[in-house]
């Protein structure tokens, strides 16, 4: 039966983004996020969206620059930490033993334990009222040759991605079994 | 080994956006779309971007309305072809014998075989390039009662929904394992 229900903000399945920056006294800071996506292929830009309330809002209007981390499986305990504390009450890097790396080409961290980061440079942010969008630039991406497939593409099954459940389950997965292949497994449809 | 390489747009795990709109003949139609993310939680904002050649672009644009539908695994054939070829020259909802309901909130077209949408008005454009960003205030929803948890939040373990892997694998893929509880599982770190 379909019910007609309020609005809500889930869209399965979210990622779990870990947005890198500078704080205003040089400490890298991370932040876990689930609203975000690619917005543009030319240029390449992403978008995340953070309440004023974050230490990252801030730092990313003062240093104009962040990194999307896309943290593995292995790292589900680190990425939940970094979403329950502040930046202004925890050095996270500290407590999660994780390292930073400081970006060639933007200035924000790193996370070099994760497997591949986007590098990126702001250039619009769009108020919408608790949260303001922060569009980014894609400059680069650091990634580990290891999750790299022969095109220099991170692979999903070697990435090995976490995916938040949101307020549904409140819970991390993992990614399951293939499906089938994408812009090929229609074709069935379109030949009956 | 961290690689320094150049820009990409690959945010693993992407989700599987089915998004629905009219034409301007009546026509309802959908495309398979990858790039977007909630945006804000107060109003309920949503983003997703569309290149200009596609008929979803000018629909929305339009009807300044839209809905996003989150298919289940079991509907992956039907996602894939929606994002093969153009509501120009095929009636996608019959090619895939999916059903259009009509929102009773937004002038859009609901997949009723999906578990739940995302209704949607449109409240800002955001040009960026080759995409433009549409961001649609979330004014309601249309769930299945069979995939809701207690509270009526969409339970990710009874969605199951899809998975794109992107350039990568070029393939989708299913949920896995609940690898642990959000704002829990990194307490074990907080407190060694």
């Amino acid at each position: 039966m379909k019910l007609f229900l309020p609005a809500q903000t889930i869209l399965l399945p979210f990622p779990v983004l870990i947005i890198g920056t500078y704080c205003s006294d040089g400490k890298p800071n991370i932040m876990n996020a689930a609203w975000g996506g690619i917005a543009s292929s030319k240029p390449p830009c992403i978008s995340v969206s953070l309440r004023e309330a974050t230490l990252t809002y801030h730092n990313i209007k003062q240093t104009e620059a962040f990194t999307v981390n896309i943290p593995s499986e292995k790292h589900f305990k680190e990425a939940d930490f970094v979403g329950m504390v502040s930046g202004r009450e925890y050095d996270k890097f500290n407590e999660t033993r994780l390292t930073p790396l400081k970006s060639k080409l933007v200035n924000a961290p790193i996370v070099k334990e994760f497997p591949y980061a986007l590098e990126c440079k702001l250039i619009k942010l769009v108020d919408l009222g608790l949260h303001t969008m922060f569009i980014g630039e894609i400059v680069g991406m650091a990634a580990d040759s290891e999750v790299l497939n022969l095109n220099q593409f991170p692979d999903i099954e070697k990435v090995r991605p976490i995916l938040w459940g949101s307020y549904g389950s409140m819970a991390y997965y993992n990614i399951g079994d293939k499906l089938g292949n994408a812009f090929s497994a229609g074709n069935e449809l379109q030949q009956r």
